[in-house]
Formats: C-alpha cells, structure tokens, sequence
C-alpha cells in the first residue's frame, strides 16, 4: 500500500451502540489514556478523537478529521436519525506502540475500563447540563439586576443581559470550578460578572462610533432601543457590577483567591485584553493582515475572557497552580477556536440564523480566517484546537471533565 | 443692640500671628471640641470655623461666613502679603454656654492644647502636603499605564489620565488611610484606581452622545484627539484596569479588605453609583427639578466616588466599623460640598479659569445650586457642608487629621 492512510475499514454502528462505544472510550481515556500513551500501548490523540466523535454526533454534526501519528481516524456525523459513519484504519506500522483499530471495540474499552458500568457518565446529558445551567445563570442574572431606580439604565442593562445568550462564559466558569472539586455557587457570581462584562463588550461594540450594528441577539441592538448615552452608560454599569458582583457575592472562597480572580478577569477587559483586540481590529479594517496579526485580534478580542471564565472558575473551584495552568491551556484553545467558528458562521450562515448580521466581515473587509486560509483550511484548524483543548482535560477526572468536553465541541460545532 | 450679630469688634493680627492662633485652634478643637462642646464650653463649630478659615486664607483667599448659634464670625482672607482682618463677636448671650470670643485668643487656646509645641502639624504645610501627593500619585499613575502596544489605546488613556488633574480623590484616598494609621503605600494602588475611574468618567461625559464637550482640564477632549471609537474603548480599559490594579498591585493588606474595598469602589460607579447621576442628570435637562431631585443627581455623580475614595482608603488603612462609617458620613458631605462649588464655578469663572466650558451648565439649562437657591445661599451651603464634614473629622487624631480638614476647605474654597 501507498501509504497507512490508505488502507481503512468501515464500520457501520447504530446510534445507540455507537454512542455507547464511544462513552466507554471517553471514560477509559480520561482516567488512563495518559498512563497509557506514557506505555505505547494508547495513543492519547486516539482517546482524543473518540471525544470529539461523541460530541461532534451529539451537537451539530460537523467534519472532524484528524491525523494521527501512525493512522487515520475520520468521523462523519450525518443527522441525527441515522447511523454515524466511522472509518478507522485497517493496517498499523507494527513498528509504532500506537494503538491498533481495536481499541476503537466496546469489548477492549470494557476489559480496560476504570469506571464502573454505573458511572454517571454514561448518563451524561450534555445538553440537559446546558439547559439546567442557562436556567441558573439566567436567574442569578435576574437576581443581579433588580429593576429599580433609574428605572431606564436598568432596563437597559437588563434588556442586553437578559436577551437569552448562549452563556457560553458562565458555564465554562461553572464547569471549571467543578472540574477541580468546587461547587456550582462559588463560581456563580464570577459566571454572572463574565456575562456582564461580555455583555457590556457587545454594547459598546455595536455603538455607531464602533462597528455600528442594529442587530445583536435577534434583537436591535441597545443603542437602537435607549439611544446612545443610556448604551454607553449601560456598557459602563455593567462592566463596574460585573467586579462589584464578584466582590461582595462571592461567599466560601478565601479572599486571596476572590482577589487573584478579580485581577485575573479585569485583566481580560481592559488595554492587554479585550479592548486591545478591539482597537486593534478597528484599526485593520481595509487593511491587509496577515494571520499572526488575525490571531492577535482574536486572542484579545475574544479569547481572554474565555480564558477569564475558565481560569477564574478553577481559582473560585480551589484548584492547585499546576491545574490552574493545564485549564489556562485548555482555555486558550478554546478562545481561539470560539473565534475560528464565529468567522465560518459568518460566511456560512444567513443573520437569521446566526441572529445578528451575517457577512459583515465580508462586507467590511475585515480578515477573518477563512479569508486568509481559505474555509475548508479554516475548518480544520477548528478541528485541530478541539483537539488541543481535549488533551489538557485528560489529565482530568473524566466524569468531572465530561461538560468541558463537550463544551469544547459545542463551541467548536454550533451553528450561531 | 438689635442682635448678637451687631456688636462685633475687630481684631488685625499680622500674617504669622494669625496663623499662629488659627494652628493652636485647629489642635485644640480637633482633639477636644467634641468634648467640650457636650459641657457646653467651647462651640464645636467655633473649632471648626478656624480651620476653614486657615485653609481659606492659605488656599485661594475666598470669602467664609458662617452663622453660628450666638455669634457671627468673618474672615476675609486678602493677597497672602497683607494682614488678615478677623471680625469676631463683642457680645455674647450670658444666657447661652457657647463659647464666647476669647476662645479665640492664642492665650486661652494654649493653655487648654491638648498637643505639646513640638507637635508637627503647627508646621505641617498643606500645600507641600498636596504637591508631595500629587507627584507620588503622578509617579504611580504613570507607572499604572506604560506606553506599550497597542500604542493608540495606551496613549488615549495616558493622554487623560495624565492630563494634570487635581487627584483630589486619590488624596482623599491616602489621607483617610494615613488618619486611621496607615502607610501611604497601601492605599496607592486604590488612589490610582480611583483616579482612572474618574478619567473614564470624564471621557466619556465628554462623548458627543453624552455632554459633547470638547475642552476638558483645558485640552482637548479624548474624542476630539483620537476619535470617538477609541474614547469609548480608553474609558472601558480605564476601568477594568483600575480593579485589576488594586486586585493585582495592593500588598500588605488582608486580602478580605482588598476584596470589602474593590465592592465599594465598584458600587459607587454604576447603576447606584456614578451612572446613575449621569442618566438622571441628563434626562433631566431642561426640566424643571427641585433641590431633592438635585441632590439625588450629585450625590451620585460626584459624592458616591469621593466616599469610596475616603472610605476605601479607610479600609486600606485598617479602619474599624466605627471609623469607617464616621469617614463615610465626612466623605457624604465632601462630595456633595464638591458639586456644589463646582456649580458655583460653573457661573462665577471662565472656561480658562476652569480649563473647561464654563457656563455651559447654564447653556444646556441644567439644574444647579445657584440657579435653584442663589448663588450667595448655594456659597452658605457650602460653608455649611464644610463646617458637617470637619465635625467628623474632631473624633480623630488631630495631627492625622489635618490632612482632611484642609482637602474639605480646599474642595470648598477652589478656584478651578
């Protein structure tokens, strides 16, 4: 043959079957892929990809291709009423001490498995998880901002946070600080202080003055609705709560740790975070960029806070410094990757679909990913940060990193 | 006679025996007036009059006049090379136990001064006082931003931070941490943050949705220099960074005060603090409001920032409850002793004088002190929130003190 590549076998499994194959290899990688990787006898990328398969399935159904080091994995998910489609390599150099196809079957993953049959993993729901947290998150926003006097710059606030985001910070958050043992309170004024401050970021960024957008979350955007001083003061109200929340909501964490969170998210807002993204990309419209000057965009503009979310729910969680880093590098690809698929929608999707204007960028010559790299090249690169971001969760208790898992792939895979 | 107020006689003492007297007075009412005022032998007021009256004489030489309970003083400060002219009652009610004019006299004060002669406050020199400050505060806040990439939005916030404010509230801040017996050091990075916070607040005040202003501290608004877009992002960097700063940068001071300080801070910018001033203020142009709806404005949009600064220094300082809320209640009449002189300024100086349009509150028919009760009354008000303020101030250390008294007589008392 040719090449390894070249030489697969398909095997067609149910739904069912499938999903269950694939849970088994997610458990078995998490607690073990590492261990065994060390050994030769796993390779940890395999582990990886399993994952990925899982909720790539489960949450959009996008291509997820990936090159391995001695073999080729590609998975397609078609919709969701059919089989999923798996190809999986036939010949393995004997040379290398990667994994066989085998360890692709339930009967290996079973004879291997750490966690008992019971486990709550396999009855993990990523999206009734998603669901319970917006309910949490939702209401603690509620909570937050009572509608009081000035009644206007309430509901101004209101009207922008409370317009049914995706809360892809606050969960990150929530899900952080549990990964590393923490409860769900501990994290929730952090959670509810990210969505305010990203938040107040879209505020700002539709002003006229800025990208001058009329549309943000299906709705007109807020200077549309309470002119442009309320949406600046708006922006101004929220990024202030968003600290005050954290400081004096935040119970049952040690101060210091309250006090190295909030240096840790204002540092995501201001002239090396977001706001040097913005400048920056406001000052490259029209011009010609290259990608490590795209990726400087991104990184501020949209992957600090994430970082934020991820990082200040494990200091809120009680994680260790070495775990506080391992989540810092899952985060950084998970905010590059947010960026990546925020430009593929843009020239994938219509704005009803996506609820704001689509195109835009296009319109605006802004650079965007699939402009420098093309879409398809664009595409895998999402793919390869997926990838990236799983690896540092292995490391992880696996039933703990199950919603970062599939948060991950939410991201990397949703359609708005 | 007609009235107490009638019979005066006048005493012309020379420059440096006025001071003389006015120092003892300062000491000797700080320290004991509280007492003997609840024994009924020495007006608290009286004290109280003397060190305005000092500060008024050193600081701008305006006119002070204040009624107390049996008699009238009146000091009328001239250029600073001439005598001081001291008009004090003749007569007092025997029936009344205030104080009568003697207590004016260096003589009885010394032998009632609770502070020995070799105290350091007959020399202390407010007006080193504040330049010593203000080139520390300078120093830090240049610190606070390097100029660094991106270069446009460093340079925005520079050019208005470092525009050569008064940073009365970063004095505040230090002075209050001092009185409580802390080290200037504590309380710098709050100082700085509370400086950057009132630099957003002055750029985006001056954004043409807003005030639309285009002089600020006699420059050009940030808008005007560097556009719109990166005035509404300098603002939103100032901000994040000044909680950033006192999370990342305060050492020495338990983190659970770091964390009480940082919610006060935060309250008092937005929708109960600062920006609710802003939306009541300008959706009240041109409408008729009374002196509550006045209040309520100022309050907000200048007091709840000056209390933080007085009060957070405090908790840097390592207050109690007790003396965090007597600097709180000096701090209320502060700020609102602050808006009102500004008012006053507004109608009484030039756009050069000030370094900032003047008269423009009466162009844009906004509400005002002057315009609601008169500008002689809104001046006797003003006195009056002078006299509350240095009543707080008596329960402290007097040399400690002195700090405060002379910040509230120089709010009072300014020129610009």
């Amino acid at each position: 043959m040719g090449s390894d590549f070249e030489a697969t076998r398909q095997v067609t499994v149910s739904r069912g079957d499938w999903k269950h194959l694939l849970y088994k290899l997610v458990q078995y990688s998490a607690q073990t892929a590492y261990q065994l990787c060390k050994v030769g006898s796993i390779s940890l990328s395999l582990a990886r990809m399993a994952i990925s398969a899982t909720i790539s399935s489960r949450y959009g159904g996008s291509f997820l291709q990936q090159n391995l080091d001695h073999f080729k994995i590609s998975v397609q998910t078609i919709p969701r009423s059919q089989n999923i489609r798996m190809i999986v390599p036939k010949k393995i150099n004997p040379a290398s001490h990667v994994a066989n196809s085998s360890a692709l079957e339930a009967t290996q993953v079973q004879e291997k498995k750490p966690l008992s049959l019971d486990s709550p993993f396999p009855d993990f729901r990523f999206d009734e998880y998603m669901n319970t947290k917006a309910i949490s998150v939702n209401k603690a926003l509620d909570d937050a901002i009572p509608l009081q006097e000035p009644i206007k710059i309430h509901e101004a606030m209101r009207y922008s946070l409370l317009a049914g985001g995706k809360r892809v910070r606050p969960m990150l958050c929530i899900a952080s600080c549990e990964l590393v043992g923490g409860d769900e309170s501990l994290a929730m004024p952090m959670a509810c202080a990210l969505e305010m401050i990203h938040t107040m970021s879209l505020i700002h960024d539709d002003l006229p003055c800025m990208d001058n957008d009329d549309l943000r979350r299906g709705k007109p955007t807020n200077h549309k609705v309470y002119g442009e001083e309320t949406a600046v003061l708006a922006g101004d109200a929220l990024l202030s709560l968003a600290f005050e929340h954290v400081a004096a909501k935040t119970g049952n964490v040690q101060a210091s740790r309250v006090v190295r969170a909030i240096a840790e998210l204002a540092s995501s807002v201001g002239s090396q975070g977001l706001v040097a993204g913005q400048i920056v990309d406001l000052s490259s419209e029209g011009e010609q960029v290259d990608l490590n000057h795209l990726e400087y965009i991104h990184v501020h503009k949209t992957s600090k806070l994430l970082e934020a979310a991820v990082v200040c729910g494990a200091i809120m969680g009680g994680a260790n410094e070495a775990e506080i880093e391992r989540m810092r590098k899952y985060a950084k690809c998970i905010g590059l990757l947010f960026q990546v698929v925020d430009d593929i929608l843009d020239v994938t999707k219509s704005s009803e679909e996506l609820g704001k204007t689509a195109g835009k960028d296009l319109a605006t010559d802004k650079a965007t990913y699939p402009k420098l790299m093309g879409l398809e090249r664009a595409k895998k690169f999402a793919d390869e940060l997926v990838a990236m971001a799983t690896e540092e969760l292995s490391h992880f208790d696996a039933v703990k990193a199950a919603p970062l898992y599939h948060l991950a792939n939410y991201i990397a895979y949703r359609q708005n």
